[in-house]
């Protein structure tokens, strides 16, 4: 709990500190991408993986490994384009969100969690994956569960 | 990892919008307190643990207890005081500094881990235990420990 309390603290200061919903969201994100290209060495590190082959594998790591070991969670993913480089992570339950009851009406457009969008981002680049990665629903705003859309940019190298 | 760069990424903040290293402080022990106050409730349900019946009881219990099950290290715990309600909390090792080398020289006041002090002060007072938390000594300012000073400031109540 002290990492959902302690980010909870962050989204509060950064909230004070801009009005707009949309700068508290591009700064969680740009945060969170200077977390995920520092987190990745702890990730390959401690979950000793092998490289993955396809965007497939990559997403499904990111959901049963990476989450899994960070928040506790494990998201289910699916495939959402022929292409078959984008992908949903959806979290019937996310941990992060664990004190917050609802966004505050004045923070309607507030993506509480965007940080874990940074932080996928900046880890994908680091393995030399670009890729975009947005909240496409959230319980927070109602949905019916929280989904994280990630699309790979680029194909895959080997 | 995550909670050790999400802390990073707030005390970025905190020195981007506050000049002085004492504001800095400052806020990091307010929210710390916020923290504490909330986080008391997940602590006395997780570790279920029996009422302390003493002030050195209660410093064991944070030590022993509290710090293994959020930061995942063990401090040790002397009293530092005649009349007993003194404490110090010797860390040799302080997870949420791992990925800082050192202060910037511009920071030389800065009580980095501030919100520690604020949270075992929040979370002693829904105990209803009044104490002054302080860091006494700080690996990041080039002392040989981390030591966090507790002074309670009531008699235990029983």
């Amino acid at each position: 709990e002290l990492v959902v309390l302690t980010y909870g603290a962050l989204v509060a200061q950064l909230c004070k500190d801009y009005e707009k919903d949309e700068d508290v969201n591009t700064c969680l994100d740009r945060m969170g991408y200077g977390i995920g290209v520092r987190l990745i060495d702890d990730f390959l590190a401690r979950s000793a993986v092998k490289k993955c082959r396809s965007y497939s594998e990559t997403a499904d790591m990111i959901a049963q490994v990476a989450f899994k070991m960070y928040l506790g969670v494990t998201p289910s993913v699916s495939c959402s384009s022929a292409a078959g480089n984008e992908f949903s992570l959806i979290l019937d339950k996310n941990p992060l969100v664990d004190f917050v009851e609802e966004l505050p009406a004045e923070r309607a457009s507030l993506c509480y969690c965007n940080l874990l969008c940074g932080v996928i981002r900046g880890a994908l680049e680091m393995v030399h994956l670009a890729a975009d990665v947005t909240f496409l629903q959230d319980r927070l705003k109602g949905d019916a569960v929280t989904e994280i859309g990630i699309t790979f940019l680029r194909k895959a190298e080997d």
